[in-house]
């Protein structure tokens, strides 16, 4: 057994400790939406518009009755009137209404032409082949007019937002059958460790379960990426590095890797980038969980390709891609919105500050309408031990915390700012 | 033409107006969670928990450095100590640790045998084959206890909550490979009515292209239930509508139709549903927007059966789907947990009440942290008309606002409570 200690030990050079605004920027800045692509309607549930979309025409494309009753001209007043005809939904009529006749008509028929107002059924009474109107109206009453839900040309949806079912909806009624969109982005994630087993082995004494992999994966898949298959479990020798790095990169637009680089994460990691063409444009980051984050951007034969190495600890893991990749990850989805909505939250219970990082608390969410003297608010719920290695701190964690450094304690009642992580 | 008037015109009985409250607590006493299914955890995202989960083993399996440095015993203190080998993660050492000598130990391997407490590589000289320790560590110190984040049988998931990335994870690094879930429910969609064509056809004069169907077969997508394809398009006679619903039936555990039966659809469907054997628990609810709203139980050949009959305006079908169908879905699905969340919310200008019918007001929501004297709040965004065919107001619609009737205006600057919509 060699006694002769690691590069890593014996001379760490310490990279500039960035703050959690600067990386932010940094990403941001360095990162571009996917190219567009076409597709139909029928596929676009939780693609991202690239372009704002607009009708073609207005709707409903006629006065329509929004009530069963009488199709009347309002002129005419009260009285007993003749039955001309029934205007039915999906059955408009052919005349023209003549002066003092009405037209029996039902919910969402065209007016008839000549008449100018709807009476309710309830304000009607029937007289064979004539029918009592009750109630005067005016015109236009009981009509939804042409154009009057959405004009010709008006705005439907905004570029840089997801389809969601009633945008849907909104869409296939105004009878837009394909839309532009942004390309899905394929993303490759990477376990490192020898201490790493994929989930489905017996660990070996010394090992863990990955939980980076499948947590991470999942995620992705949730904010609708395409995640890139693969074992995930890089062995911790450069060649077996650079051979999965180099895989993920060639076959992804974002790669990234988590931890357990051994013998100094901090040195060799970085070191095999920097080899690789990587540019790092961070590698250290004020924060707890999560001081040691790589964010570089690879010019690589493919293409520009953006890498993010996470440390190794499943919490650490969770919360930096949640402050930090989770942000790019949007950026090149095309999410014009790309940063978690922040809300107010009132500690569980006295927190001690950390001395020297501002740090993410993970708690959930329940709102209490009696807070804050009856306007009601957001009580955090802590998930527990807050350990970096723990995470069932982050199962039922709905938000993150933002506790600045300090020396002073944070008392029961304090409300802090919050990442509100329940919307992908 | 005849002026003969449709049945529905002239004698309307009218079913007893119920309320919102009555209505829920109906629909959740008839809905039973689905039968349970062994899946894979790799196939598990989204699925419903039938049993809670605990683990088999303590997590982590061993006592782990947290830190790069070396191995020490506590009691041993600072000095010049010789380092008896490299504890590397994924690679234990096979020696137990001699007294007044140490380890290099890097984050995550399992701390030698003989050894206490892990001193960090920062607080350490390299000297050769030797170290000098210079600061003095208490027993367990950056060490993570065996069972510290899991102890063996500790409870990791409750039954009847949704399976997240977090969970997922969690799973996997115990251990478990498979678990008891809710099987997904079957539900059909059929919209109804000669008005309404497919979004994919040319609108004849007095049509519109359907949004219900696509916009409640995505939300129920969203939800995670499999939804039965078709063309969703019911004509209106009797016959067609008995096909339709009778086939919906025999293929799915929950149908949902919307609207559109001509010349009273308040009477019309009722009576075929009864008379193909449906029991009518609901025909009218006192809300706004939806008051025709008719749920409904099957005993069919093929099992017993959900039925919600929803009105055919958009807003008052995504809206009473909200309210009530969401409900139904949630309970099949096997959550524990099937209401929305509420929270207060600001109005953001007067609004006259209803006189007669509580309403549920569509909104955006922005946290404001100015709002309440600085601990922050909800202000609603109007979504515009609240027109019940307006389907635009639903867009951005991220709550459902309880607006109670009566005669008073309510005040800019009230907090309301409401349904957040937001997650699914």
């Amino acid at each position: 057994m060699s006694h002769e200690l690691p590069q890593a030990v014996t001379a760490r050079k310490v990279a500039p400790l960035l703050s959690v605004a600067t990386v932010q920027e940094r990403i941001l800045g360095f990162t571009v939406p996917m190219p567009t692509e076409t597709v139909a309607l029928t596929e676009s549930l939780g693609r991202i518009t690239a372009q704002s979309i607009r009708t073609c025409e207005p709707f409903p494309p006629f006065p329509a009755s929004t009530m069963d009753g009488y199709a009347v001209r309002a002129q005419d007043g009260e009285g007993v009137f003749c039955i001309q005809g029934h205007a039915l939904a999906g059955h408009p009529v052919a005349y023209t209404q003549s002066p003092r006749q009405v037209s029996y008509i039902t919910t969402g028929a065209p007016l008839p032409e000549g008449a100018n107002a709807v009476v309710r059924v309830e304000d009607t009474e029937p007289m064979g082949d004539q029918v009592r109107i009750r109630v005067g109206v005016e015109t236009g009453d009981n009509v939804r007019q042409e154009g009057s839900d959405l004009a010709s040309g008006q705005r439907l949806i905004s570029a840089g937002v997801k389809i969601g079912p009633i945008a849907l909806g909104l869409l296939a009624t105004a009878g837009i059958s394909q839309l532009e969109v942004h390309a899905r982005p394929r993303i490759a994630v990477l376990s490192t460790g020898d201490e790493v087993c994929s989930p489905d082995q017996v660990p070996a004494y010394g090992q863990i379960r990955d939980s980076n992999s499948p947590t991470l994966t999942h995620m992705l898949t949730c904010m609708g990426a395409k995640v890139h298959g693969g074992d995930h479990i890089a062995h911790d020798t450069q060649g077996h590095l650079r051979e999965a790095f180099e895989f993920a990169l060639s076959t992804s637009d974002l790669v990234i890797s988590t931890g357990g680089v051994s013998m100094g994460e901090l040195d060799l990691l970085p070191a095999l980038l920097k080899d690789m063409g990587a540019e790092l444009h961070s590698e250290r980051v004020n924060m707890k969980p999560g001081k040691p984050f790589v964010f570089a951007t690879v010019d690589h034969d493919t293409g520009p390709k953006l890498l993010f190495a996470l440390p190794g600890n499943p919490v650490s893991a969770v919360v930096t891609f949640y402050v930090f990749v989770a942000l790019a990850v949007r950026r090149l989805q095309g999410l014009a919105e790309c940063r978690w909505p922040t809300i107010g939250v009132m500690v569980p219970e006295p927190w001690q500050r950390d001395s020297m990082r501002p740090e993410f608390h993970r708690v959930s969410l329940v709102w209490d309408p009696e807070l804050h003297a009856g306007v009601g608010g957001y009580r955090g719920l802590s998930t527990g031990s807050q350990a970096s290695s723990r995470l069932l701190s982050m199962l039922d964690a709905d938000a993150l915390v933002e506790v600045s450094p300090g020396a002073e304690r944070i008392e029961l009642g304090t409300v802090l700012r919050a990442l509100d992580l329940r919307q992908w």
